[in-house]
């Protein structure tokens, strides 16, 4: 199934795609939401971020191709930070790049949609209560990072966390291609193989520390390859089986 | 006036505090709720935190003396980092120490609470878009802190900030009185006229980054004297004018 949020005549609702259609949901997907009304052609509609997530976690340096091409060793625990639900942006929403940054980069992510309250839980118990996967791009400011050795400020601005285009419930999420393309050409393609730590674990070492509620994202890492992006660019982060995320930089 | 969230007969309210007595808001205070019903007396009712933030931004090293007790620098700008809702606990709640830390440390300080939505704001904006000021314990795993040189898992622990226990927002946040008590001793006592970046600028800097949000908290840093909580303790927060937000821990 393959959910998602989307705007027609000014109203904003949760959706479930059917090949080319849409139908509106009667509430969140992970809800229970069911199918009520007319379907209407994805071309009708605009689709939003097909979650309204608490809070996003993301993981640093979870391929180890991408700690090494930063310079970074391998963490010996996964490396959480967090990204402000504000920075949350859906398919086609412009990424702008802030002044305070003269290097702002792409890091293409498979992200998972959480389904149910998740607390110090087991990798297996974080598999049932994972809603479905999406695509994410945790658009970082390189230099700021560089300069504070931290990544609230540098990953945190407005727009930095596009987010969609739908959330696909079945996927394999041990054996994805996760791909980013720069007005159409290739920079970041890595298998899910590669991550250090799985998202089923991953989810289950953020359980014990922070609750995950219904609708948080969870970012799984990115692979190598990241590099700037510059306004007038336009950024697509597609995992295979789920779709493209496309964005504009401004 | 002084603003509360309450439990009472099973039902969560927003409420606003007159004196020794409760009386429930039509709305979140921020939001213009008006007081309706009956007044309580405080004994009858339980104080729950008094915001549910969308994002609680907190600020490291704004205090000279706090910065120099953990050998670090003042930075040059606020180094910012996020709290998750889930950290979110009120007045009486408990502190749970979690089995991944051996050195769980308090640290007291003082939070604005944001009334309006505040994106890319001059210092005057930001001082006109506050609501009001709560006291607030930015609990931290010092010795996570320290292994991994981040911030967000250390201070990101379910229960890991208490907020309370009103909001006043009648209160000059630029000479307030910031103190620690553990078991009734005092541990932190600092003034904010001590900071490095006062909170209007702190949150005018805040929001170039990302947009605050209406209920939004953004705490201000820690005097000196942090030090460890354990299993048993009172750890009381007190800002003068606000009052006394005291947690247990287990």
């Amino acid at each position: 199934m393959r959910t998602c949020r989307f705007r027609r005549g000014g109203r904003e609702r949760w959706g479930v795609v059917e090949g080319l259609e849409v139908r509106a949901l009667t509430a969140e997907p992970w809800a229970g939401g069911l199918a009520e009304g007319p379907a209407y052609a994805l071309s009708e509609v605009s689709l939003l971020a097909p979650a309204a997530p608490s809070k996003v976690v993301c993981v640093g340096r979870n391929y180890r191709a991408h700690a090494r091409e930063l310079g970074n060793e391998v963490p010996k625990e996964p490396l959480l930070f967090l990204k402000p639900s504000t920075a949350v942006i859906g398919p086609g929403g412009e990424i702008r790049l802030p002044e305070a940054s003269k290097e702002v980069h792409h890091e293409a992510e498979l992200a998972a949609v959480v389904g149910r309250t998740l607390t110090r839980a087991s990798a297996a118990e974080a598999r049932q209560a994972i809603f479905g996967w999406t695509c994410l791009d945790d658009v970082t400011a390189r230099d700021v990072q560089r300069a504070e050795q931290h990544f609230t400020r540098a990953k945190g601005y407005d727009t930095f966390c596009p987010v969609g285009p739908v959330v696909e419930t079945d996927l394999d999420p041990l054996d994805a291609v996760v791909t980013c393309r720069v007005n159409g050409e290739q920079r970041q393609r890595g298998s899910t193989r590669d991550m250090v730590v799985d998202p089923y674990a991953l989810l289950a070492f953020i359980s014990q520390i922070m609750t995950l509620l219904p609708g948080d994202l969870v970012a799984t890492g990115t692979p190598e390859g990241v590099g700037p992006i510059r306004r007038g660019d336009w950024v697509e982060v597609e995992v295979s089986g789920i779709g493209v995320l496309k964005n504009p930089v401004v």
